[in-house]
């Protein structure tokens, strides 16, 4: 969802064409026989301006007919699916079964939405988070949308993950690319997820360009989202210190918010850079500024 | 669509726990990965007073946010998908991916839609309809909604059907019924699907209990849909009488409509019982006096 947000700022002010996106597929599942894509469908939906924005998922003004009428008929329907965002799911779901890959069905879709940038998943191979909680293992989407990440997270683990291998282009984007930025996004089940298809982090590593994050966690807390709760699930320190920590392989600069303006020396004392900065996101200048401010740091 | 008309009348005069109809599937195709029924669904909206009675088929009221979608998406839309009609071939279609029977997906859907009567599918096997045209061979619904029955027909074939079973109950409820009315449909495609799979046909001619056939056949036309085109196509002549001579194996009495009362001898000479009454139905109250004329038929 930050990294929506914060990617709706970067193709405002960086020519769509020039961006390439590594979306995670770990939250991908299966609801009633559809593939469903959370995380690259609002990215696209997002950079397509047709998201609804209060929300922050489906499509702005979409209707719920089906998924009523699958309610009538006792299908689980707690994952929300609109009449409009349904034929995403159908579109993706028909093409995969016609044996083409989710990479390639994403880049269609990309384009049938308007879009110029790539969206690249993480992987095409099937990779699913799930996490340990009170209630047992279960999937990312069921603890996030069905159990409202009420229940107690113990363990994460990206099932498939290590025989999956990186989509198409995702190695090859990182190693050509002018530099890298890490969105202000879920540090364990979003960006995590893309680190744990092998691959991908030692890209990261290596080559000359910088590699800029923003750290999601602002004054110990997420904006929205689980991310603080999976953090210290996963013992990591639910701040930008543990941001910066768990990224240090990788990175070389930390853009943080004002409000941790005082753990800039602990980032320091990492071996990064800190940037002290708003990073919340209210507005689309809001947003602008904030790619703006990690552009620049890519060039400096 | 006749057949459903003249069902509504049926349930209308008979408690819906004494009624079995036995269903064409050769209709049955796949959109966009979905599987469609359209005559097992027409006839279960209509009985559970939920169909479109202008179009004749799909939800009263329904919209259709997901196939304008899909539209956008550059998928064909000839097979017009509302929303919540949407929802049943989503169900039906992951309930068959589970391994489960289309009459296992139909009981359920039917009980579902707060029916009592059994709908069974002709056959749970796949067997599709398909017809030779000027524009060479296609899929029924194709012929019928994309084709809009423009081109001509040749030919008439029910793919699959000669290694198709009649899916569990069909052949039994046959031989236990206190009678059988075959309704006043398509003989060839809709009945004549039905009787293509191997064992219906012989299981009518078979057992005590009347036949009785309703002529869909009006004045040498069909009252709606191409069965007149269809049954020229097969060599069968597109009159009460072609109808007879089409079911004379296994009928007993044929109902035919008034405007074709000169045909009633040529009916008799067939060795069949012609009853010559109003057949068209415009109300609820035309569909009953059917349905009544038919049962006693039966009993007489």
């Amino acid at each position: 969802m930050g990294a929506a947000r914060f990617l709706d700022g970067l193709v405002h002010v960086l020519p769509q064409k020039q961006i390439t996106i590594i979306g995670n597929v770990g939250d991908d599942t299966e609801i009633h026989g559809l593939h469903i894509s959370p995380d690259l469908d609002i990215v696209a939906y997002t950079l397509a301006g047709l998201v609804d924005s209060v929300k922050g998922w489906g499509f702005q003004g979409d209707t719920f007919e089906c998924q009523d009428t699958l309610r009538k008929y006792g299908c689980e329907t707690w994952f929300n699916l609109g009449d409009r965002d349904l034929a995403t799911h159908i579109y993706r779901t028909q093409q995969l079964r016609n044996r083409n890959t989710l990479s390639e069905v994403t880049h269609d879709l990309i384009h049938l939405l308007g879009l110029r940038v790539r969206l690249l998943p993480a992987t095409d191979d099937p990779m699913q988070t799930h996490v340990l909680t009170d209630n047992g293992w279960m999937h990312f989407q069921e603890y996030m949308v069905k159990r409202k990440t009420i229940p107690r997270v113990h363990r994460v683990k990206f099932k498939g993950a290590v025989s999956a291998k990186p989509s198409m282009g995702v190695v090859e984007s990182i190693a050509k690319a002018t530099g890298v930025i890490v969105a202000p996004s879920n540090p364990v089940v979003s960006i995590g997820a893309i680190l744990a298809v092998p691959g991908i982090r030692s890209a990261l590593r290596h080559g000359k360009r910088k590699v800029v994050g923003i750290s999601p966690i602002i004054g110990g807390k997420t904006v929205k989202g689980p991310a603080d709760k999976l953090m210290k699930a996963c013992g990591i320190k639910p701040t930008a210190v543990g941001v910066g920590e768990f990224y240090r392989d990788f990175l070389d600069t930390l853009i943080m918010d004002r409000v941790d303006a005082g753990l800039a020396p602990k980032i320091e004392h990492l071996g990064l850079k800190p940037v002290v900065t708003n990073t919340f996101m209210r507005s689309l200048k809001d947003k602008m500024r904030l790619a703006r401010i990690a552009l620049d740091e890519l060039e400096n």
